[in-house]
């Protein structure tokens, strides 16, 4: 497994990532509207370079269950606002305090602190308003309401927001595996999962295909993590892009730290084979959603 | 006009007051479920002491529409949410740099900053989860969805927090008086005017009767913040239960400085007149509509 996908899968990666970026492209608001620093920093904050792993998998779940991509970019842009939000404020100097996000400057150090506040708090706002009134997704008002409540859910105390708040209080304690699972559930695989079942709601899917890829998302979103953790380990530099061994310098909770590497290694590709293992009933269509369970979970980068 | 309210308007605004409390409190996370620190920082956060304005707002302009309170509490709750996470970070070091509200130490002095972020993020996917799948409101899925697109905008960069990037941008600066008015109208006033577009909407109301509850929302958020501006040039600190000047030592952009105070007053009153002749089709049962306009326009506190 190369940094690069493999060749059949990079072609849809990358017009996935095309698609995502001119949809928000259109849905941020124009630089000339007032508040105008705001809503270039908001710009500067969603459209930088990034890999659009969230939006991918909403693509690659509606590419397995035969639904056009028009029907769900709504959701891939609402998922990656909240994506992008989380990332402005994880930056703060209160948070992780980071200076440079994929080699650019953060946005509290393009902009202010202030700024930055406001520019995760409304890009928040923008990906639930998307998903009330935007383009790109199935119009049945039920439908939409159910992305809304997947979202939120997958956004707030019991999801992401909550996973940030167990890994501050973790950072420097020794957890049992069960929270650091728990940690990790939250702050990274509710989103993941997120934008597989957004996808499957947009599709109309049956209750047993949602309950399925629901056991996907979940293991792919631990899996990730997983991968995340180890590659900080272990990983190659130059491939990564930055400095690995930052967990263990903050003292961060991480399956290497609690379980030791190679029964992380081993979790890690139990939960990838379970994650595959879910999309068999879907068949040949589930060839995109398979590849880019591959490439997040293998990848070395 | 005294602090508390006339006699025949205490005693419903206490019933909305406790009412909302009390929906509040059965939504909010329990304390004993993870994340346990910011479950008890949002409950911190939201059930602290405070008016109520926003909820009063919308159980108000439920009655005068006659819809069943039962039917708005959700709306009065979301709303509430999203005034509580704007405090939370207007309050941080890098926004107002508040120490007290309300008597209390801030949420970032009584936990700590990031913790006061996470609130902050939290409330906010917690309101619209609540529009999303919470009781207390109207189950047409096309209902909710229009409160999710109203309360959505309304605190985004059109809204709320574009009212406050404009404010912080204004600090120091000489605005005029269009400029002033959409700083005003968006960071005070587009919340003022969701909350009454919300009840509306669980009201099922014609567009003729939207149409005159949205030019009375509009003008009682304006009138709201100018008296807002004058009372911190003219208020009884004693009433106010804080000191005044605290808008000219900060160089804020307010009504009074632009206007000077006689002409500020003067556009504040004829607001308050607006904001009550749009009222008047709506007949007897906007009585309390009213009583609670006048209170939040001509209070001393």
């Amino acid at each position: 497994v190369s940094q690069h996908p493999e060749p059949d899968f990079a072609r849809p990666l990358a017009s996935w990532q095309a698609r995502v970026d001119n949809a928000l492209d259109r849905l941020l608001p124009p630089i000339d509207h007032q508040p105008t620093r705001l809503h270039e920093a908001l710009r500067y904050s969603v459209l930088g370079p990034g890999k659009r792993i969230r939006p991918a998998l909403v693509y690659a779940t509606a590419a397995a269950l035969k639904t056009d991509a028009a029907l769900v970019d709504g959701a891939a842009c609402a998922v990656e606002l909240i994506h992008a939000y989380s990332l402005v404020h994880d930056d703060l100097p209160a948070m992780d305090d980071d200076d440079l996000r994929r080699g650019r400057l953060t946005c509290h150090k393009a902009y202010d602190e202030a700024t930055a506040i406001l520019v995760g708090d409304s890009l928040q706002s923008l990906a639930f308003e998307v998903l009330a009134n935007g383009t790109g997704l199935p119009e049945e008002p039920r439908v939409r309401l159910h992305l809304v409540e997947l979202l939120a859910h997958a956004s707030g105390s019991y999801g992401m927001a909550g996973g940030q708040a167990l890994d501050l209080a973790a950072t420097g304690q020794q957890l049992d595996i069960e929270a650091v699972e728990l940690l990790h559930q939250r702050k990274t695989g509710a989103l993941i999962r997120a934008s597989v079942l957004m996808a499957a709601a947009c599709a109309h899917t049956s209750a047993n295909v949602a309950l399925a890829l629901d056991r996907f998302g979940t293991q792919l979103g631990l899996a990730f993590q997983i991968q995340d953790d180890l590659l900080d380990v272990e990983g190659d530099p130059l491939l990564l892009g930055k400095a690995i061994g930052a967990d263990h310098a903050q003292a961060k909770c991480t399956y290497p730290a609690v379980l030791g590497l190679e029964a992380a290694r081993a979790r890690m590709l139990g939960l990838h084979r379970g994650a595959l293992d879910s999309l068999r009933e879907l068949g040949s269509t589930a060839a995109p959603l398979t590849a880019l369970c591959d490439w997040l979970v293998l990848r070395k980068f």
